[in-house]
């Protein structure tokens, strides 16, 4: 008998039909002999609705308090996906974060699970009853305040229970197949990707790619735990998330995917005193500010002048954030101007392939300058090459990125299936 | 400095502008030199939505996740009206009943308060923060569940914080100005009734006055905790309920009120052999049952067939279950038949004052006659008379009743305001 864990997403659970729908999904994988986890996110839109609401009485809602608030959506989730199940004859018992045992620290809508105490999943379990477990929610260690995990907390709420109970599998149901190889509404002819190491769909997940979070595969590479990422609408294999092999190696593709970006923005500090720890100064400063920086670059100094220019890439989110905090130590750094633009988009080919085939950046370099676009900053990892580029480009140079390295559907089968002749 | 705990049903926050104008109240009473606790219920249909949503998907929840769904009304209202007082200005944070120590027995959907255990209460409370609780909701001493309370949950919620904290005053908001004479509806000349004993209002609640709930004022008489009914609308006094002295019986009208009860049915057993034991074996099974029963009258046997016949009062959504186990042993007991009539209505006039006037019920019966209304079955307590007559015939009853005590506003008024002519 195996233990698996299951999460569905907002839209799995949408209205009562789809909580009826999963339901005997749920049930079938119990019948089947599998004790089961269920992790599940609120009914379709009800958290926008909830935001809406605090919106209504506060411009600003206390953090602790909204995530009051918002933690109502799985409750409602749980508690009718249980009743579903109840109603095709099997016992279902649902649990909030914090009745499952999962411990957060203080940090109201961004909390992070520090540890999963799973005592009453487990007694549940022995039970023979199906476990719903609210996501996206647990219960702050200090002080025992509600706390929220953030995006994408219910696929790490999935992945931790997982990890706790030594599950054997956890089943991430979404809308789609799996993970493509591009995003198939830029790419028709991307592909659905049967396995793909952790290390791999940490960079597509950070390079943009929206199926999986990254806090959750980070999770899941950290205690070994596999991830089975699949629709909810059928019955088809998805794709695998696992720990990388020397076997899966040499059977991989050199390039798993294309991911892009539309959420970032650039900012550049135009004209810093070249001296040493100006750009410390900058960066500790945006630190201190909780902003995450991607990309980097410093010009070169112009001799005449001795000072340079500094571009980085974060969350366009952040972008005022980051300006405030700059403008205040103009004087103190004394660089001359900042620039700030929104309408950047970054690229990124990912693959762990790419260790072992130098060509990669020629090719990608290449394929994009053939498409007309021009690269406006480059950064680089072992398995991962990122270019930023007009947001405007962004379409095109997927597609002639992912065509450059042969992964749109029409040629891979031309391999699979064209015979011996080529 | 005083602690007042304040309670504000559903239509009093049933929108984002009812709860800013609560939290105005609210911060109102802070301001004015207060510590304050509110209990608060799901704000307007919510409640009735998330049943409607559990019938979607089951035709009979099972009722551990029934509680787990409707706790998540008050999780809402709780989190956005605590949002609302901190955009005023002043701390607050909102408590789930369990939170709150909330501790009752495992009875879903009707769970009982066995112990109220408030220490995260006190601690917000000496950080000058308003505290604001679920209504309805506590958690099972046993199961660790989430449990509901039932009909009224919300004041006794509000009632038993009051005794643990020790508070001066429990605030019971609703849509009127407090506890009247009668219904206006029916009368419109009743009267707001300034000062009523605990025995009373719990004659009057058990009676059908809809506006405390049974449980809440017996928690309040048990405790010694004053009760102030009033509306959310206004600033005007309402109804104090208190514990009776001497000081306020001997001031203390005649009659409180006229309360009236269309839920209630009649079921008479026809024909039960007049044997020792019978009548208790019909009463022991509706006991077993968990059928309350309310008025009782047995008939005279007639001496010809030494049979009689037994009628009682129930809830009437309690007659199908009393009839399915009444039949089960009709050969048992050797009954002939059963009758059931759900057209009846129970009118009852409550006042601590009868107990020195005898002249009370002759009074009662003579206004209901002369509005040639029939009494079909009457029963009395020391403080409180009722009689059984037809539904169509309860607004004629109760007016009559009304203006034969002299309750009605005018007359009232003539006596307070007309001088010393009479």
């Amino acid at each position: 008998m195996a233990l698996v864990v299951q999460k569905y997403g907002g839209s799995s659970v949408a209205d009562a039909d789809c909580v009826k729908r999963v339901a005997q999904r749920i049930v079938a994988t119990k019948q089947a002999g599998n004790d089961v986890v269920v992790v599940v996110s609120a009914m379709g839109d009800t958290t926008d609705e909830l935001i809406d609401l605090a919106q209504e009485v506060s411009p600003l809602p206390p953090a602790r308090e909204l995530d009051m608030l918002l933690t109502a959506g799985e409750r409602i989730s749980m508690a009718v996906l249980a009743m579903a199940i109840a109603n095709l004859g099997h016992e279902a018992k649902s649990f909030t974060g914090s009745q499952a045992g999962v411990i957060t620290d203080s940090s109201h809508g961004k909390a992070k699970i520090i540890d999963v105490t799973p005592g009453r999943l487990k007694s549940a379990l022995e039970d023979g009853s199906i476990c719903i477990v609210a996501g996206f929610q647990g219960v702050s260690q200090d002080t025992k305040d509600i706390t929220t995990l953030g995006r994408g907390g219910s696929d790490t709420t999935a992945v931790a229970l997982a990890a706790a109970l030594n599950a054997d599998v956890c089943e991430i149901y979404t809308d789609v197949d799996g993970v493509f190889t591009a995003d198939p509404r830029i790419v028709p002819a991307a592909q659905q990707i049967p396995r793909i190491s952790y290390e791999e769909m940490l960079e597509l997940a950070a390079s943009g790619a929206k199926i999986l979070h990254l806090r959750c595969v980070e999770y899941a590479r950290r205690y070994n735990i596999p991830i089975h990422v699949r629709s909810s609408f059928s019955q088809r294999e998805g794709t695998w998330v696992v720990a990388s092999s020397e076997e899966t190696e040499v059977e991989h593709a050199i390039i798993s995917g294309v991911a892009h970006d539309r959420s970032q923005a650039k900012i550049t500090v135009v004209g810093v005193p070249d001296k040493v720890g100006e750009a410390a100064a900058i960066f500790r400063l945006l630190a201190e500010a909780e902003i995450n920086l991607d990309m980097v670059v410093q010009n070169v100094s112009a001799a005449s002048t001795g000072k340079t220019d500094i571009s980085f890439t974060l969350p366009a989110s952040d972008g005022q954030a980051a300006l405030t905090a700059l403008n205040k130590v103009q004087d103190g750094i004394g660089f001359e101007s900042l620039r700030f633009d929104d309408r950047i988009g970054k690229i990124s080919l990912v693959g762990a392939g790419m260790r072992a085939h130098p060509g990669v950046s020629a090719t990608l370099f290449g394929a994009i300058a053939d498409a007309g676009v021009n690269i406006e900053m480059i950064s680089t990892s072992e398995i991962r090459i990122s270019v930023i580029v007009d947001q405007d480009d962004v379409d095109t140079a997927v597609q002639a990125v992912h065509r450059a390295f042969d992964l749109d559907a029409d040629q891979v089968e031309a391999v699979v299936y064209g015979g011996t002749g080529r």
